[in-house]
């Protein structure tokens, strides 16, 4: 284990990045969003997806000089042609833009399509949440979750985030949920280890509840909530793919392999401003609402803020993962 | 069994609600959704709701006489104060407004707050659909749902609502969903003839799964998909009470019985125009997204449409309920 600062992190990062193709542009977007993750403890969007995204950029399947194209289609509207670039340098084109206007006309929205797998969604959502507004973001994914009883994945398993601001810069609270009971990387992980997997997690090809972590990576994912996992799933693609005019999960190359070019999958953004929609009520009813989960559970994205609080004097890298940090940014002693 | 005309519905609810102290704005738009809940099959949003209507009419928990109070504080934001009238008369009100907003801004937003349970709430959200734009809705409740893991109600069981336009005056889909496995009323049915739930349906006061139906009267619900489902109630309650000023479930008072004043909850809709936001691709991606559910399993909606069709010629009423109908608006023989 070595401590790494969070700039650091991203230094380090984005040298791998460009090193692999990326413009300083889309490097230094996605580099500052590995480095939040590896601050708020979500390894998986972290360091440890590094590996990909520079494989993804020799493949072609991420266009790293990609030049994120924005228009105005109408006054709270932004929509971003990210060009098949990382999802990153496209939302933060298109994030200042989506909170003016959404300051000024009290709700706006931000379409982006022609994009890719844009990591933790929330910590998209947060910086809508850090304006002072309500941030509400759906991403879609290639097609792994089944109409319920049906056999033949549809949707992919599509989170949405919402942030919600805290008054003072910062957001209150974050939730991050897929439609899947859960990641399909959990089942890919026993299926490497030949471990089963809890009934519940997923379906085979036949659409039968299986245990074979193999048979289901054959087959679809389980819906969280049952067909009520797979309406949610549904809500995200409609936002992400139908209205921003990105591929819908079921046509969409896979986000892991390095075949089938640009994913071209979609995310759209809502912004609404409390001080326009609530007459000055918002603050004190979130209190309310958020008052009730005291001394019950934890609310929504306390994990990630604690694990904020913990990394302020360095972040914890396994070794391994340093090593090939420094071998793809051409840093190796 | 008697059959019905639609128009006929329509006619004898307003003239209930008129009788009961509601002016005829707001027996009108109440009665018009009543009518259209028994069209689509959904008999609880129907007729059976009717006593309950007049009775929060005699009690107090519905101001009949209320006028609802447009307000315009941003572009793109219609809010509306239902003046705890019936949540029906607020919408028809803020629904024009929304939709004109949405065709100028490309998005727009309606808040309503001091607003009363809106009954099916796809109702709405398919109106704005049928105006070509896609509608999402949010509406909460009083509390009944715990955080998970926690034990004492936090939110409602929330639903939000989804219509997807067919750019031919309709819905492609309406999906329509709560935060829970299943709706109270199946609970407080089993309670009343004695009979157990199934596990997983609800928790006792002390937080435990429980197939004793007047113990899950004492706890809580239980969320569909565990703590997704909690996350679903949050998004609602953030969007339904927050961001509009109406009351959180935990201070509103019970949509049943006749105690406590109006609730005062609330509702949230957004109206997007996918002209704005696609670039043109909507339809086609719609149908794309669509079309894998065929041969699947029926899309969200289909129920309802299919009963629409089917009732065409009439529908079938209960002889208990027509009585009920006929005594409640002064009709019967």
């Amino acid at each position: 284990m070595t401590r790494l600062t969070q700039a650091r992190i991203e230094t380090l990062a984005r040298e791998a990045l460009t090193r692999h193709g990326a413009s300083e542009r889309q490097a230094e977007a996605l580099a500052a969003a590995i480095a939040a993750a590896e601050r708020d403890g979500l390894k998986s969007h972290g360091l440890m997806y590094l590996p990909t995204y520079c494989e993804h950029l020799t493949c072609g399947k991420v266009l790293g000089l990609a030049e994120p194209r924005l228009t105005r289609p109408a006054p709270a509207v932004v929509a971003v042609d990210a060009g098949n670039g990382f999802a990153h340098a496209a939302i933060a084109a298109g994030l200042p833009p989506l909170i003016e206007a959404a300051r000024s006309q009290g709700v706006a929205a931000l379409a982006i399509r022609n994009s890719y797998n844009c990591g933790a969604l929330g910590y998209h959502t947060e910086r809508i949440a850090q304006a002072g507004l309500v941030g509400l973001g759906f991403t879609n994914a290639p097609a792994s979750i089944a109409p319920w009883g049906g056999g033949k994945a549809a949707v992919g398993t599509n989170p949405w985030s919402l942030a919600v601001p805290d008054g003072q810069g910062g957001a209150r609270f974050v939730i991050d949920q897929s439609a899947s009971v859960v990641a399909k990387s959990e089942v890919i992980k026993r299926a490497r280890a030949g471990e089963p997997i809890p009934p519940g997690w997923a379906f085979d090809a036949s659409g039968e509840t299986t245990t074979d972590a193999g048979e289901a990576l054959k087959g679809t994912m389980a819906p969280a909530g049952g067909y009520k996992g797979v309406g949610a799933a549904l809500l995200v693609e409609v936002f992400a793919a139908c209205l921003t005019g990105a591929n819908p999960g079921l046509v969409a190359s896979p986000f892991s392999g390095t075949t089938g070019g640009p994913p071209g999958t979609g995310q759209f953004f809502l912004a609404v401003s409390p001080d326009a929609t609530s007459g000055g009520l918002f603050a004190g009813n979130l209190e309310t609402v958020a008052g009730a989960f005291i001394g019950e559970a934890r609310l929504p994205g306390t994990r990630r803020f604690g694990a904020r609080e913990n990394n302020v004097q360095g972040i914890e890298v396994a070794a391994e993962t340093l090593a090939t940090l420094e071998k793809l940014s051409g840093t190796a002693a």
